[in-house]
């Protein structure tokens, strides 16, 4: 009884998949305060014309550099599972597989993008990249790649993570990337934010402002995001194109796909490639599950907002909460986010991938069941995919029905503990859905034009 | 350019191989307090009579049971790479392979032998496991191999790391084992300790005491150790036989391999299989490689002396600093251990293996080059055995001759970011060879007979 299915390293993909050649409709353009399209060059002040083009660009195939693909293979192809002992465990006729992101160095998919993001810019020569982490899960990534490619990495570390998560700091150290706790003294944006408020915990809208300002400032400095543009998610395809091979191996293809939804770069990532197979016709269902307390695209409007909380980058046609919505405080970090990818958020709005949102408690009981089952210990972020297979699970085990299902295991939770000690403790709660917040920030979406 | 050799799950070993097969001497007996051979059914009160008869037995292979090898293919066979990133770092003509035994769900090697323990031990009728454990990868090990086979699993955890170290316990009570801080009340031997000092921070040596003590007055319960006996160690020899046949797939074989050597079962996990070419007049060097403060081959005595700190154990014949020297508080926890496995000092003292001792600050320097070059961060007892290769790697590069190096990375650092974080900050020092110390304790070992 097969548990992992491997491919070699000669099979790993050699192009990403770019899902805008098999949209039904192209995604609408980026808009500048004045409503018109921000034209690419715009952007060239903070990445290089090469990611740039990547961002717009509709063909279906793009390469993958041989460089990257050698910084790739010290943890790529990932693993897929068979999850036996979950299926027992659920005593489901449902097959359930996994793609087991989560053996990175970095222990998550973000690396698949940040090696792509530090070579490109390498190329351009650029000698500097700054970025923003909350978690750290981003941070790291990016620290990591940076090293592999003698790129210098500045991180600017939401402030109040910094120092409640210093494992995570330590490990970017570790990788030879310097972290700032945010708001800093060293940018325009940071002294106008400590001005006012001297004991600041930070925030990513801050961290972003702060690492775009410095990138946009210097001539041989860029900036890297972790989610939610284009060409982020076209890296993350590897993932999927992976998957659709590993299944071809024993046969099998998924019925439903499911992946946990934050910025969209998790979920592109593995269900981009399966949706090639359904714009040709077959039959697949691709599910982006969010966390009830941040339902962006369940709950949210699909409108044009700014990417960050300040307004300093483009507006993007997305579902949103609205730019100035704060998420609560959950666990899974890299799913409080008030917007979405334009590509996951227009192929939603169009109905040909789905969406549903799980509360906080409902996650870590089957992201324990998981541990207990798969042994592997899952992020908080990966337990909503793990929740929803597992509701499906349980609706074939009542139907009879031997579905077969995929999720992406984006990451392990070694650094997400203290999480774990309070779900275990008995100290987490579901949060209610956050309706008067929502409301009140979706008043202050951005006129465009 | 391959950096990762994968062995298909069906290539995965049916036995395990057992090195007193190949030892030219025998291995000496265990001894009681009155110098007589302890007979096997006098540990049938802790042990199962089939982990017993491992204990003693001379048969070359022992056959792994299906629903072993089973829960080994969570993570098994586990990658071997070739570490072209930290060759080039050191411009060195040595080639060099590491057995990545990371991958585990718990991280580390330690649930090779879990997993084995934790059937033998449900086979046997045994419904409950006790263990202790100091920094918890060890107890993380059990708890998910008792979670496997339905086995509840108790845990005596160091008081000083229960309360340092939070983020292992939770992984252990999230594979839902239950974890005390040792010394307890629960236990004769921890009241007795209390009693005396209240506030004790505890030891191994008494997590020991408890856990044994109640092992042996349960008939339900049985008691399982991590490392130093040879049935732990026939455990983990699948490690290097996987190692031997993934080599033979690119057509390599190592001039050396290099394993950290603590209690032993990590460094006879990946060497034992080569020992057995060695036997058979095949040229490859065994190197245990062991921290410079607690240096047990290198400057212990061979003596018989107790396996724990205040005389529970048999006494076994082996390299000892004395049962009651306590190692200076390295960062590699699963190194401070005064004595060593009886095979393993065995060969030691025959000639047929070597070993170095390396001080602390060039385990974290090595440690910090593999992971800026390869990526993954490494266990503090890991980094032991990437300082070895190193120098060795170094050596070849002045010299030019190309050997080919092996060596075992035992396990990641997740949990161990705080020793990270002591290097990089330059708070870490090289702790005196502790001389006046390991001369008092030599003095208290016992009078055999």
């Amino acid at each position: 009884m097969q548990t992992k299915i491997l491919l070699p390293e000669a099979q790993m993909p050699t192009h990403w998949y770019n899902v805008v050649a098999d949209m039904p409709t192209p995604p609408d353009p980026y808009l500048g305060p004045d409503g018109r399209p921000v034209p690419p060059e715009a952007m060239a002040a903070i990445f290089p014309m090469s990611l740039i083009e990547q961002e717009v660009s509709a063909e279906r195939w793009v390469a993958i550099p041989e460089e990257v693909r050698e910084a790739l293979r010290l943890w790529r192809p990932s693993p897929l599972y068979r999850a036996h002992r979950l299926e027992a465990a659920l005593n489901t006729p449902a097959k359930i597989y996994y793609k087991n992101e989560a053996v990175s160095p970095a222990g998550s998919h973000k690396p698949n993008t940040a090696v792509a993001q530090a070579w490109f810019n390498k190329q351009a020569g650029i000698k500097r990249l700054t970025t923003e982490t909350g978690a750290g899960q981003w941070g790291c990534s990016l620290a990591l790649a940076g090293q592999m490619f003698g790129l210098e990495v500045r991180v600017y570390m939401v402030k109040v993570s910094y120092e409640q998560k210093p494992y995570r700091r330590s490990l970017m150290q570790t990788w030879g990337a310097e972290v700032f706790p945010s708001p800093t003294e060293m940018t325009g944006a940071g002294r106008q934010i400590l001005a006012a408020h001297a004991d600041s915990p930070g925030s990513l809208g801050i961290a972003i402002s702060e690492a775009v300002e410095e990138a946009a400032g210097r001539e041989d400095t860029n900036y890297a995001l972790g989610s939610v543009l284009n060409h982020v998610l076209l890296h993350q395809t590897i993932i999927g194109e992976e998957a659709k091979k590993q299944l071809a191996l024993v046969g099998d293809y998924p019925d439903m796909v499911f992946a946990p939804c934050g910025g969209g770069s998790n979920f592109g990532g593995i269900a981009f490639p399966f949706f090639a197979d359904k714009a040709a016709g077959k039959q697949v269902r691709l599910v982006a599950v969010e966390p009830s307390s941040c339902p962006t695209l369940t709950r949210g409007v699909y409108a044009y907002d700014w990417g960050d909380a300040v307004g300093l980058t483009p507006l993007m046609h997305m579902y949103t909460l609205g730019h100035d919505f704060m998420p609560p405080g959950i666990h899974a970090g890299g799913l409080r986010y008030h917007g979405d990818s334009a590509l996951v958020s227009k192929l939603y709005n169009e109905g040909l991938i789905e969406a549903m949102a799980v509360p906080q408690l409902e996650t870590f009981e089957a992201g324990v069941l998981f541990a207990r089952s798969e042994g592997i210990l899952p992020a908080p972020e990966s337990c909503h995919a793990i929740a929803a297979t597992v509701r499906e699970a349980q609706e074939c085990a009542r139907t009879g029905e031997p579905k077969t299902l995929l999720f992406n295991l984006s990451g392990h939770g070694h650094f997400d503990m203290t999480s774990y000690d309070r779900y275990l403790s008995g100290e987490l709660e579901n949060f209610e859905y956050p309706e008067a917040a929502i409301k009140e920030s979706l008043q202050h979406l951005p006129k465009v034009g």
